[in-house]
Formats: C-alpha cells, structure tokens, sequence
C-alpha cells in the first residue's frame, strides 16, 4: 500500500468541487487562454452546453468568486462576456496541480500492475 | 476561439459522472495499482473516507459494473477485497485519457494567454 505517514494519498483534497464539475471544468478551460473574455454564446459552442445549463454553471463560478461578468453592448445589441478572477485563475491552476497528481498517481499505479503481473519486466535496481 | 468543425472542445463527454467524483476517482486510483483487490480497511485509509461514505460509494462503483466485491475470511474474521472489473480497468483508462486532455487543454490555453498578455515572447515562426 501506498500510505505513508497516515495521511491518506488518494483522499484528493484539492479537487474543489465547484471547478470539479463537468461542465465547470469546460468553462474554466474556455476562459483560462482568454483574458479578454469569451462571450456566452462562444462558451455555449466551445463547451456544448444549452443556454440553461451554462447559465447555471456560470452562476455558481461566479458565486465562488472564480469569474467575472462584463455587461456592455455590441452596436445596440447586449453583449456580456464572462472572464476569470485573478483568484479564479489561481485556484483553477491549483486544482490543475492536483488532476495532473492524480493522472499521474493512476498511470504509476497501472504501470506497477503490469510489473506485478508480468506484463512488463522488472526494473533492475 | 478553438471549436473545429462544430464540435464542442470542452464538452469532455468522457468524464463520466460516476467516475469523475472526488471520492471515486480516489478509490479508483487505489485500486487499479492492485490487481489482487484492496481491503475496506485499507481503501478508507488510503481514500480518507468514512466507513459510511467508503460503503455507498464502493456501492456505486459496483452498480456500474466497475468494481468487483470479494467475500472471504482471513483466519476466522470477515475479510472482504474490492477489485476493479476488467470493463472497470477498459472505462477508467478511457476516463483518464480524457483527464489527460483536460490538463493539457489547460495548460495550452494558459501558455497561449500568457503569450497574448506579454509574459512569454511569441514563437518565431
């Protein structure tokens, strides 16, 4: 077993759940390379969501203090884009930490599986 | 924006909702190093989790057909082991190809913006 130290390896902490969601975790991707803000509806198209559904998500990002929301006009239409918070882009960098931890704890441990079960060679020490 | 031939990027259909949760992704992640089953015991101290929590979400995991349950004695005490299922091992790899995107997607898309913002020269071309 991997435990060392009694604390609990694979407990995960870090995956906060308001970015762990889903669809949130599509927003963030979205938002994290455009610092001048997406618009609704390019989020709806990078992410396939129905109108609903990210407004839904939106809000509880927003609730959490991860995005910001710019209203303002296009011509005379209503134009409002969605960007992430310096906190929101230090967390979701943080949380990025941990999911790369954890495709990196499951790819060590199913390597250690084929060693264990012949399927690859030993290492030599 | 990078949607291609109107397909949603950041959809991330692949994490499914069963194995995308915090508690499961751990218990997933302890068991696919060991081909020969986790205690109860030891997955709740390598995953963190409650006996309560440990018990409803193994349960889950075997309702999807993920995990396998093995009851059985060690001297004359119950000793029950938890495996995954070889569709479990098929699923749960897929799911951390997706996770694997997920990151890189990410860290694409923060190195382009840092790029866009000034903090990285752009690539000559």
């Amino acid at each position: 077993m991997t435990g060392h130290d009694g604390h609990a390896p694979f407990a995960y902490e870090g995956l906060d759940r308001v970015m762990h969601e889903k669809a949130r975790l599509g927003i963030l991707t979205s938002l994290i390379g455009h610092p001048q803000g997406v618009a609704f509806a390019d989020l709806k198209r990078l992410c396939g969501l129905t109108d609903g559904n990210l407004s839904r998500h939106l809000q509880v990002l927003q609730d959490a203090g991860l995005i910001g929301v710019e209203r303002g006009y296009e011509g005379n239409r209503p134009h409002t884009t969605y960007r992430l918070t310096a906190e929101g882009r230090k967390r979701f960098a943080d949380y990025l930490t941990v999911l790369e931890q954890v495709v990196r704890n499951a790819a060590g441990a199913a390597e250690d599986e084929d060693v264990a079960t012949g399927l690859l060679p030993l290492r030599s020490t």
